[in-house]
Parts: C-alpha cells; sequence; structure tokens
C-alpha cells in the first residue's frame, strides 16, 4: 500500500509519498516511474493539494444498492453517467463555495478512482491494469438547478464542487472499503463500496467505450445513502478505509 | 482580422496565421503574445489540427430563434449548458466514428467562441476581452442515448463527437455570421448567428459564473435549424463567414 499526494511545501506543488506523519518528495511521476527524493517534511508542514490533477471527472450516479432498494426502484441497466470540468477540483481543507440562488446543495461521499494510464476501449478484465489508485471524493450537487429534462451541468459543475483527497491509496482493492461521510462531526453516511451496482471495472470499461480516459482522471463512483445538504460554516469528511479523511468547509 | 491555425508539418503541432494559402508559423503564445517567425509553408503541403486544445468545451443547447418558433416553445430564460471532454475534441478532416448501437447521430453547425484569458465571473460588458476568436463547431450527438432524466453525457461525450476548425479568426464580429451547414454536399442548415438567442457576451458571463473558463476553451452556441443524421461514409461541412469550411467524415 502506497500513499500518493500532491503537496505546497512553500516551493509550489510537488509530489509525494505519505508514511506516517512524513511526507517524502519523489522524483520521476507517480503514474510512470518513480523514487523517493531527499526531501521529507512533516505532514504538518505542508499544505495537501488535490492529489492530481484531473483533465476531467467522469463521475457515476446511482451506483449502491441501498439507494435503490430505498428508492423501490429497479436496478439500473448501465451506470449512469456525468461530467465534472477539472475547474471544480479542490483538494482537502478547500473551500466549497455555495452559489447564490442555491439553498439545497448536497454533499456525497464517493470513492474516487484515479486512472494510471490512457485507456480507450478497455475489457472489464483488464481495467485493473489502467487504475493508479483511489482517493476520497464529495460530489457537491446545486439541487436547486437540477431541472426535468435538462443535462445536469448546471448543477454539478460549479468551481469547488469536487473536492478530492487527501491521498492516493496505491495496492488496494476497491471492492471492499467502508466509506462515511461525517457532516459536522455526526456521521450521516456510513456504506461499504461492495454495495455497489457497477463496481469499478466495469466502470472504467463502461466509460473508456464513450471517452479516452487520461492519465490523473477521476472517476467518482456514486454515493451510498444518506446525502445530505451543506450551509455556510459546514465542514463535511468523506472517509475511507485505507485512505484517509477528506475535510472540507463550506462557505 | 486574424487566422490563427494549429498545424503539422511533419515535426509536431505548432501554431501559425493563415494568409492566403500560406502559412506562416509563429512565435510565442496566441493567448498572449506572438510574432510571425520565418518558416512558411503552403496551406496544402501542412496537415490541419484542431486550432486549439480545449481543457473543456461547454456547449449550448436551443440557442437560435428560429428553432424556438418552429417547435412552438417559449424563449428559455436561461442558457442550457452541457459539457464535452477535451477527448472528444478532432480536427479538419478528422473522422468521426459512430459508435456501435447509435442510429441516430446528429450534425449541429455551431458558432465556437474560443477563450483568450482566463474567466471567472465575467460581466457581459467585460465579456469581449475575453474572446480569442472563433472557429467552426460540430456538435456530434447520438440521440440514441439521450434518455429523458439522465445526463446527456453518454450521448454528447464520445471521442470525436466535437470537430473544431479549420482557423480561429480574430478581430471579428461574432453577432453577425452567417452559419451553413453541408450534408453530402447538400446546403442543410443556413442562418446567421444574428439569430442567437442568447449572444456570445452574455453566454461567456454566464457560463462564468458556473465555471472558470481557461485560455483555449471552447463554447460552442448552438445551432440553428436543419441539423440532420449522420451515416458511414457521409462528409459534413460546417461553414461560417470570415472562418472558412469545418469538413469531418463519419466512418
Amino acid at each position: 500500500m502506497i500513499k500518493f499526494v500532491r503537496f505546497d511545501a512553500g516551493e509550489g506543488p510537488v509530489y509525494g509519498v505519505l508514511e506516517g506523519d512524513v511526507v517524502t518528495e519523489i522524483e520521476g511521476s507517480i503514474f510512470e516511474n518513480w523514487a523517493k527524493g531527499k526531501n521529507k517534511y512533516l505532514l504538518k508542514e505542508v499544505k495537501l493539494l488535490s492529489p492530481c490533477e484531473p483533465t476531467k471527472i467522469v463521475c457515476v450516479g446511482t451506483n449502491y444498492r441501498e439507494v435503490v432498494m430505498k428508492k423501490g426502484e429497479s436496478l439500473p441497466e448501465e451506470p449512469v453517467i456525468f461530467l465534472k470540468p477539472s475547474t471544480s477540483v479542490i483538494g482537502p481543507e478547500g473551500k466549497i463555495v455555495i452559489p447564490e440562488g442555491a439553498n439545497e446543495v448536497n454533499f456525497e461521499a464517493e470513492l474516487a478512482v484515479v486512472i494510471k494510464k490512457k485507456a480507450k476501449d478497455i475489457s472489464h478484465e483488464e481495467a485493473t491494469e489502467y487504475i493508479l489508485g483511489y482517493t476520497c471524493g464529495n460530489d457537491i450537487t446545486a439541487k436547486d438547478f437540477m431541472e426535468k429534462g435538462k443535462p445536469w451541468t448546471k448543477a454539478k459543475c460549479f468551481d469547488t464542487f469536487m473536492p478530492i483527497g487527501p491521498c492516493i491509496t496505491a495496492g488496494i482493492d476497491g471492492k471492499n472499503l467502508g466509506i462515511r461521510m461525517y457532516h459536522n462531526g455526526n456521521l450521516v453516511q456510513n456504506s461499504n463500496t461492495s454495495d455497489m451496482i457497477f463496481n469499478v471495472p466495469q466502470l472504467i470499461s463502461y466509460i473508456s467505450k464513450i471517452m479516452t480516459l487520461n492519465p490523473g482522471d477521476v472517476i467518482s463512483t456514486g454515493t451510498p445513502p444518506g446525502k445530505g445538504v451543506l450551509k455556510p460554516g459546514d465542514v463535511v469528511e468523506v472517509e475511507i478505509e485505507n485512505i484517509g479523511r477528506l475535510r472540507n468547509y463550506a462557505y
């Protein structure tokens, strides 16, 4: 298990590995070859940034069985996907800006997959080769702007609406991870990625048959029950087993 | 009026200016400062590429009055927007790949705006400062995959679904340009950008209040009546006054 981070120790963004509370800057690329460098920092000395810089984020709608059961719907036949732009990404401790006119902004804890290498027309058997690792994602949505029959773009694509972090954990299996959301300290989502309707390899295969995925692109794999409404001053924390806790503030 | 192109003369992608049938490579950046360099080519000697490399394409739905009139609907109160990813972009003469299972793939001639500099929370009065220029766009859509109540992502985001080109024309007014589509040589769309419901400055302002626009990002401003169905072997040509003709083939 390796935890990659992107951070700023005062000289601009660099990549590193996190071991305990020590961050070691790396040489090379987390997507190809890398080695530990000389510079080491205490975690508390650095500012963590979004752990990668996706060219796009592909989000998945309804993808937890429990959500479908609670609604009394039947399971979807194929994944429901939508895009968020690179400009929606923020990192740990970053501020989620609630847009003017939005009264019902939802938070949603999600397992986010980071793509390792260019993926086009990939089978689900091959898909694991294309995974660099996993991070926490928070799919922020201004429900006020989700109009029937219209694209979801306005509701989903505001700047700051895709917090990711704190690290990318490589070498773990995404199929059985505890996933939780704390809203102002209260546990409001509590599930396991084993409840996903379409698992990560299936999602990578499905999406890569529509659009090429680039290194660093993120697939946010849907949220379990319990999403809630975010108000200015709130703190939201997505916690996923073996990854850590992604904390953000609403503004 | 300046026509910027991106092209490959055998040594990889470079930017240039097009004057008549001569392409002159430039030094610097089309987004900031540039000057003509020494290398010149005949247009027919080079391969034109997509004239910029957007980080995202923001497309606009119903935005021509005549389309709304024909449907007998009322004018939209605000723009309907959706995203295409960078991976959907192809250039002049590029092949549009019709996806498996898609029987109703539409072509749509659109005026595409190229953003000059980072735009966030821009008023429509300021918007023209943020325009580098205009190019032709073809909003390809697999209508088969547009399901009621679902995001438009699968229908809109396939690789090759956003042809742009042949050049970016700077120094023209986008408010009064003839726009046409030829399908296998037949004129099937024939309108003027003056028929837009939301004009370019209004669109830039609207979108920039949702998401930051980066240099090179593209806004595709909607299509006039006459969109049609693309079959393998077809040729589609978007022609816009003062820009030129963007030709692509369906595959």
